[in-house]
């Protein structure tokens, strides 16, 4: 896979400067950059990286065009266009067609042009569109349906009655459909409630590798178009995850929570049930939302780590907090004012 | 799947009010409803729902009964109610028998009752009681035992020497027996110690998916009779988790810790190793406990998100609490007082 | 399995106390202990458990010996002396050979002192060295290199161009390899960056069961020789850990974080992204990180729970600490002095 810089600026619309006839055979660090490959310089942190790079070529800022010292391509938004150009050297997709030891129900659909790969199994009443990969070992139960163009991961589970849209992505091990977690107390003991609604996940939603996303008691769990989530992320039973959210690493969401579009959700955060988050909401990582958020804005709740004797003497006294107010309220009132008893 | 709502009424010794000839075919909320459907009304939240339900029959508490526009099921608890009936509506369970792709070693004995799904692997040693259903791909290592009734989740995987009673529900890509984490230090690195006990999950025990329970070092990790697990929580090896007690997704466990009976821990938890926690204790969202908990009682140490800023200022005056102590200290002592210096 | 205490002694070079010729055929705990089994005595807070001890053989220090009512090991380090003796009772690992229900692409070279469990598939390009075991249905994505003497847990998948070096384990179900959470901001949503690079574990590296650890954007993530993840550990792309640095369960580590040689982490800790903590680094269970560590030593920022009445007045007074300080504050000026006012 190789292609020449004047092919790459043609492709994704970009400006090229210098030599176009260079070819570009894959990505690289701006420092110390290699030859024949080509990085970017988003960050401006990073300028003083750009004199001594020996990257093929750089994609850039249109300022900061002539401090580059190889050919660029210049771009209003380098990070953007950069991930474009480097998906050319992602390696291709498997061909389609059903590895043989693939176990497909007879009553379940599977497009000819989908790629099915070896120890897959497929349950009655799936559906699986055209350009959609089924990675080893991946089970989608029955009644799955899944959209063109998804990449489902190596021993992902697809439980009954999950729907994928189109271009939908999910990582390797995570688990979509698992039951809700809902109980009724009984005189000795606990009773399941019966999770009986399924999981939709809508156009361009991706799942990072071990996320768990829980079917809905009577309706659907629903992330919408666009929700990004990385890595062990939970969402619990009956959640509807706006448009376009990108939720970081090992954060969870309990049962029934509604979060808007457009937030940006940090890593280790942790959402209570039955709440609802408004549109453009940011949450540092590890902040914890035991109520709702009714405006946009940036919420944080991160504490901060310290030499644990210094923070042990704190968290003393964060417990003893009450009692320093009280004290402090006892200066405030006249009647124990010191001076009057000095 | 239908039944005539006499028909419930009947089975679950429920008194119905009204027209029990109509079949119910599913479920339904509350608010708006589906003719044809059940729903339940236990939560006096939702009691201004009733009047405009469309529900097909309603489960619902005697001294709503009269409030109630559709054909009833009057129930004490009717959220246990309903778990039950709903179950009515549950996909039925796979037909006993043996996919022809499972792997079965000779030296295992399956009951001729169990359901053993496509692509799964038991090996030497491993039985399996009647009833039990085994999903596609998951993976019984050596010596596993499961009693009647289990469902083993598809890719879950029970590591040797692993024990289950009956009616024990693993979730999808649970994993119930890795190693415990223990290590002792070596001159130049660190050296495992063996984890040669086992995993014992007795009867009625749920497991999320994307759950962790590691071995026991000598004896067996111990989860008791209907403990239920959400999804993603970590149990360390060498706990022992009481009867009943209910533990939210994402919390962790760490080693040799017991927990008592009747808990209900919510999820994000963590708490320490080593430690007792008596029975009947309930812990919020989040909360830390890295010591032991003596008395029964809800704790928590949950933090509440604030907007960014807001909470910048609070974290850096956390940070300098023995600070402020001692600033409150000197307003309280005598000889430092302004009064006298006035 | 059974071993002379003699034999034993010999084996690991340990000083051998009282009659050599018993068998051991396994481990016990020190309290109550087993006849024909090993225990071990490390922690001093458990002396008084030796003399009621019916354990068949003790592991101890030297200061203990002459208080042992049993035949006794002697080591300088009898945690580490037990390590190194319980191993020879764990089960012996599977016999080299592939079985036949596993899936090997041609272009694959397993060598024939491995281990190949049913169901594994091995892509193209893949080498797996003597000695290595694969548990299961474990995959092993195109291009993957694993060294000598690995164990890759059941279901366990390590993504395209992993490369393990010698004696790593990969617990079941963890995901190596999955894609890292990089995303660019397009006009009408996320554009994922690819992200090209792989993941390297050294030598003797651990990894628990339900970790993930996903591939760097352009270079590897890194784990150098003889980190020890627990479970459910999260390293995102891009990360550097330390050699012998150990990660305890449900800790999450965010993008381009580089941590230092022998640190200790403990569960549940969240560590923000481009950081760098150095070596000698221990962090206490559940503290975030969210900024460099710069100094060796011992961190926190861990809470701990309260009764739940007590801790929301203590959270209240936290969300007020800015007037709490202002009040303070105004106790400190002088023109508010009350003795003035008095």
């Amino acid at each position: 896979m190789a292609f020449s810089l004047r092919d790459i600026a043609d492709r994704f619309g970009l400006t090229l400067q210098g030599d176009g006839a260079g070819l570009i055979e894959g990505v690289c660090s701006l420092q110390p950059g290699m030859p024949g490959r080509l990085s970017f310089l988003a960050d401006p942190k990073q300028d003083g990286f750009l004199a001594q790079t020996v990257a093929g070529a750089v994609i850039l800022a249109p300022d900061m065009a002539d401090r580059c010292p190889a050919p660029a391509l210049i771009a209003d938004n380098p990070q953007l266009a950069y991930a474009r150009v480097a998906a050319l050297f992602l390696p291709p997709p498997p061909a389609a067609g059903v590895h043989p030891s693939a176990i497909i129900d007879p009553a379940a659909q599977v497009d000819e042009g989908a790629a099915v790969g070896p120890r897959v199994v497929i349950e009655a009443g799936v559906s699986v569109a055209t350009g959609t990969v089924l990675s080893p070992g991946c089970v989608l139960e029955a009644g799955c349906k899944v959209g063109p163009d998804c990449r489902i991961g190596a021993n992902a589970v697809l439980g009954r009655d999950v729907r994928l849209g189109a271009r939908v992505r999910v990582e390797a091990g995570a688990v979509i459909g698992g039951r809700g977690f809902g109980l009724a107390r009984d005189r000795d003991g606990w009773v399941e409630i019966p999770q009986l609604g399924g999981v939709r996940l809508e156009d361009d939603v991706e799942v990072g590798a071990g996320c768990t996303i829980d079917r809905g008691t009577i309706g659907d769990t629903l992330l919408e178009r666009g929700v990004k989530l990385d890595d062990q992320v939970h969402i619990a039973h009956n959640c509807r995850i706006g448009a376009l959210t990108v939720i970081a690493g090992c954060t969870g969401v309990a049962g029934s929570t509604q979060i808007g579009a457009r937030c940006m959700i940090g890593g280790g955060v942790g959402i209570g049930d039955h709440l609802r988050i408004v549109d453009d909401v940011i949450l540092t990582g590890a902040t914890q939302v035991p109520s709702d958020i009714t405006e946009p804005g940036v919420y944080s709740s991160t504490l901060k780590a310290m030499p644990a004797g210094d923070w042990r003497r704190r968290l003393a006294l964060i417990r003893k907090l009450d009692r320093l107010e009280q004290r402090l309220r006892a200066l405030e009132k006249p009647d124990n004012d010191k001076g009057d008893r000095a």
